[in-house]
């Protein structure tokens, strides 16, 4: 039985300024989203998915995508993360500098032909080609490459998901070359007991090494649960967006992200760092509201403000 | 160290009805409130918290108290709880028949004043007073006895609560001839790393068999994740209300308890049993709106719907 760590610190990935604003009706201005971003780095995030290699006409909410990856790589220290469905978006995110990217494979087939319009072997394959453009770059500005295995915990169009299913596409994304893999529980069916057993697999046949990030949404009001059994098991970073914004065009019924202001809460009062400052960080809403007029916002610990004890 | 048993099937003891409706301004009708216990019995609950005997100009909400034990008693199988804070309120619900009364001692002693009017040396005593009525009883009409140390994760007056306090709490309850401990949250500042680590302490000092219940609340989204840790720590019995109806009247800043539909769907999807039907758990929130109209009803589960492969 492998020794599993339970990290002190931990790092929360923002995917707002990705996976919320996709979601969102609004778009948001340029500028603005700027200024988020800085915000969000000034009240101490350390990694942030600024966006997504897709077309602009399919999302014009991150259609400043490359925008943002050179505004974000201008805050010495942060991590700056982009999605890309293929080849192309890969070449946009090389070109604008990211430090890493992320390929979206969907173990549900039917989600990923709705969500990307490819096939299994269609991801793979471009999953094979981005590590392959990867590898021609120069070693000191190579960005990382992170499949991330969506609806690995259960899918709202396919229903269950089989573990097998998953476990073979991680093998496949490592003969295909992704440095780190993900688990996302994309439509929010995880639950914490699931979450332990599919990490432990997942590492079982990638290598521990590899299987460090979780993206989990709360639909079910179990998202801090499942980040709890993803803490115990050793997960050091975990995706999770402001305010909560946020869901999956593509999967009906799921809902928003695990809202980052209550994940720093529940790690801070475990006693585990993130680095995050809770006032600055939201205060950094403030951009959600001008920004988005009329989007919901969530969060437990915005609206009852910190416990007594844990007020500066 | 110790074995610890997760668990395959646990009780849900839904408390709605007492921590529920105590924190609701309107008064639900009593013949509603019988109909909504049977609901929820037929639901498949099989534990409920169905009042408390404190003084009817007090919490004029729980006045028929005797008269819900008396209905809830003609339930087959149905364990009936409930409060008291005084042998006053022990005679009362031994001559109403309950099954376990239970006393809320609260660790953080400013509480105990505000909520009981009695400090911890005169709470001390009254356990001790309803523990020597309780063993006057006659053997197969004799209630159990639940001390449950309130506020014991911290409390919003107080701030930090000490866990060696808990502990020495503990031992006066054993001490003073409560049958079981149980560990409330009533403020909602717990986290799961301090639940498990509370769960065991407390255990070593008052042994493992008695203490076996959690009551915690969702005031910063960290219900759940309490629940997985405290199950993981081999804990039975899980309060919950329906709806996440409740707080705390002597607490500011709590919020409800646990949504009773989504702790459900939490040990369900993790494939724990609880008993419970969801449909028909999920109908039963018709009789809040009836009972208690503009009251706000919770709950992720609800609003979501059951996942694909969980629909019947």
């Amino acid at each position: 039985m492998e020794m599993v760590i339970m990290r002190d610190h931990i790092t929360i990935s923002e995917v707002g300024p990705r996976d919320g604003l996709q979601n969102c009706k609004g778009v948001m201005p340029t500028d603005l989203k700027k200024r988020w971003i800085t915000a969000l780095y000034e009240a101490g995030i350390r990694e942030i998915e600024v966006g997504s290699f897709v077309p602009p006409k399919l999302f014009p909410q991150l259609a400043d995508t490359a925008e943002m990856v050179a505004h974000a790589k201008t805050l010495s220290g942060l991590r700056v993360l982009a999605l890309v469905p293929n080849l192309r978006g890969a070449q946009g995110a090389i070109a604008a500098g990211v430090d890493a990217m992320g390929f979206p494979l969907s173990v549900s087939e039917t989600h990923s032909r709705k969500n990307l319009r490819q096939t299994h072997d269609q991801a793979v394959e471009n999953v094979r080609q981005i590590a392959g453009l990867i590898a021609e770059q120069p070693e000191h500005s190579r960005p990382s490459f992170e499949g991330a295995l969506s609806t690995a915990f259960g899918c709202s169009i396919e229903g269950v998901i089989k573990e097998k299913a998953v476990l073979r596409l991680a093998e496949r994304l490592v003969e295909a070359g992704v440095d780190e893999l993900g688990l996302s529980d994309t439509v929010g069916y995880a639950n914490p007991v699931q979450v332990k057993r599919l990490i432990r697999r997942t590492r079982d046949v990638a290598g521990a090494d590899r299987v460090k990030s979780v993206h989990l949404h709360n639909t079910y009001g179990q998202g801090l649960a499942n980040a709890f059994a993803a803490w115990e098991e050793g997960i050091e970073t975990f995706d999770s967006s402001l305010g909560g914004l946020g869901g999956c065009p593509a999967s009906p019924g799921a809902s928003g992200n695990i809202v980052t202001e209550d994940m720093v809460q529940m790690f801070h009062a475990m006693g585990v760092e993130t680095g995050v400052d809770m006032d600055k960080l939201i205060a950094t809403r403030a951009f959600l509201e001008e920004g988005l007029p009329g989007e919901a916002i969530y969060g437990f610990t915005p609206n009852a403000g910190l416990p007594k004890h844990m007020v500066a």
